[in-house]
């Protein structure tokens, strides 16, 4: 495929999203060009056409844009210089935005399983992939597709630096593999069709759960590929990385169960269903911690039922037991540990944590 | 995880296959091991075991040992000697066998999720893995994991040679996706959950489903592997290999779909259900192809039926068309075509093709 980046619409683009998004049409039509090359009829590359448009597209593109961020705090610290002074070039931009797209052609993977193995009805405001009627269970194959591409793409782009390919390659796989552990964990969490078993929300489950099926993706892997692109080699700064995203992950998560709860629709876009759905959640844990037997009856009798009684039962029981106010204290002590934590980072700019950190903490949505 | 390999039981083993299955049970182990050295909780490395149990072994393992044949065939050219004389000593054997297995592995990741996508109910003789009651869903995530695992095969032991583990990767990558795509190709051959549409199953199509979602995984990867593993670095003799692959793999796939209507259940251990299942096979495209008016009503009201009378009647224009006769002379000519295209091939022993040839050709089961 066509190596054009559309550099003069980097250039024109106001906004590192606008940046970021200028780059998606070039790499999908790459993709759609490799699958003609490949001799794949019409019909198919219309599919896939219209299957990543519906799926890569529609989030909040935090995950990508995260990649720009790291690489240009990377860029100042290079040039000695303080962030706001320092621009990507557009070819930069373009080359470092194909790996944020990786980033979210992974997401999109992860997602259109994620909504056929949870029987989900809507994501990002529509109806699920899965759902729509030409689809069906041909979505579990669009979501290997989309997977696959992400090698394509890396190949593409990167396919003549067999070192940095290569160690792309490699985060992508190690980083998926965590995923799938993290979704395993979750889905295994609860016995299938069987009984709800609370004793099986315990906190310490928990946190591998949060760990492994969001906080690789979403912070590591944004954090990794900018080290690996930006030169960094160092094993232990890898480690060090990982170890704060890692906390960062399980305090982004925990944000996102709070919010599941007490967010605006406005806000969170949604209306929250995690009681209903019979969620892991980080307030239903927290609840079970210090339940006594009493309340540990009044979850057990109302918890992931759609019954609106029920769920109100365990919201006023999440009122009575504090966890608003057990939310605010956790939010603050994890952002003590994380500022510790950060002190400790010597092999790589504070700056790529808490620009990820600035973009997340005490958000409402 | 420890690379002590089962040497001695190899050793002892009577048979390729025997020689093969020794492996399996240390990379099980090899698996496990890493989930549990990444924490991963015991109830969860169980259910991987289980899974991997379930759903790697079961199969003929007719791909992981081609790679124990190809392997050989190539050490004999090396060594100037013929094949009968020449054996893999355990340690190779051992080595191939992984790559064998990864193979084995990426079959159960294609067939787990086939289930699901086409809403099987038995596989290999036992209810589909997605169909047991514990299972469902999850079966989605435990594909990827199947997925997963093959690159942590290749990193566990062939990590410490860069170039041949990047060839590795890259072909395991490459045969994925191409896979993936004969998947789409298939999914796609029908409108979902409209009527059936017949007009769709052409000859062009078949061949090119039949390509993607067999040829290259079943032929062209064992061959690959060997070629990659014995040094050849020729991008002619890949190309080679490729073409000669595609054809025999359409050869395969003829005869799987004349035995499915013609095989006896006691060799072919299944009962056939292409003709109700609606299935794009080799049968239904040489009826269409040669229908006249008639013929082509009498499969638009039969075909893809589960009522007994109406199967009945597509066997029977079967058998008017004289389609038996028409699979015998497709038979004898496409042997004659892969002789011819043999002749061809310079750069890599023809008994490496032969040797696969022999295990498929006029098969009954
Ligand atoms: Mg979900
Ligand atoms: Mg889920
Ligand atoms: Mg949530
Ligand atoms: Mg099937
Ligand atoms: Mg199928
Ligand atoms: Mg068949």
């Amino acid at each position: 495929p066509s190596l054009n980046y559309p550099l003069s619409e980097i250039a024109a683009a106001a906004t590192e999203k606008d940046k970021f998004l200028a780059s998606f049409p070039y790499l999908k039509s790459q993709l759609l060009e490799l699958m003609t090359s490949e001799g794949m009829p019409a019909d198919a590359v219309e599919w896939v056409s219209n299957m990543i448009q519906s799926n890569v597209l529609g989030g909040k593109l935090q995950r990508g844009t995260a990649v720009l961020s790291v690489q240009r705090t990377l860029k100042a610290r290079e040039l000695g210089k303080p962030m706001k002074e320092v621009k990507l070039t557009p070819l930069e931009t373009a080359r470092a935005s194909v790996l944020g797209w990786a980033i979210e052609w992974l997401q999109a993977f992860f997602l259109v399983a994620d909504d056929v193995m949870d029987d989900s009805e809507t994501r990002r405001g529509e109806v699920c992939w899965y759902k729509r009627k030409e689809v069906g269970m041909i979505a579990i194959n669009d979501a290997f597709l989309l997977e696959s591409f992400i090698y394509s793409l890396l190949e593409i782009h990167y396919g003549d630096d067999e070192d940095m390919h290569g160690r792309l390659r490699d985060l992508f796989i190690d980083v998926t593999q965590k995923t799938e552990f993290g979704q395993l964990l979750d889905l295994t969490s609860q016995p299938q069709g069987g009984p709800i078993d609370l004793k099986r929300f315990t906190e310490d489950r928990y946190k591998q759960i949060v760990k492994y099926k969001t906080a690789f993706y979403t912070f590591y892997l944004p954090v990794a590929i900018g080290m690996i692109t930006g030169g960094v080699r160092s094993a232990r700064a890898y480690e060090q990385a990982k170890k704060v995203c890692c906390i960062m992950g399980e305090y982004f998560q925990i944000q996102d169960d709070y919010l599941d709860c007490y967010g605006k629709p406005e806000d969170i876009g949604k209306v929250g269903t995690d009681i209903q759905d019979n969620k892991c959640s980080w307030l239903v844990v927290q609840a079970l911690k210090e339940a006594g037997e009493k309340e540990r009856k009044v979850l057990e009798k109302n918890y992931g039922s759609w019954d609106e009684g029920k769920v109100k039962k365990v919201k006023e029981l999440y009122g009575k037991m504090g966890l608003t106010e057990k939310f605010k204290t956790y939010e603050e002590e994890s952002y003590k540990q994380i500022q510790k934590e950060l002190d400790e980072v010597k092999e790589l700019p504070r700056e790529v944590f808490e620009l990820l950190l600035k973009k997340i903490y005490k958000r409402s949505k």
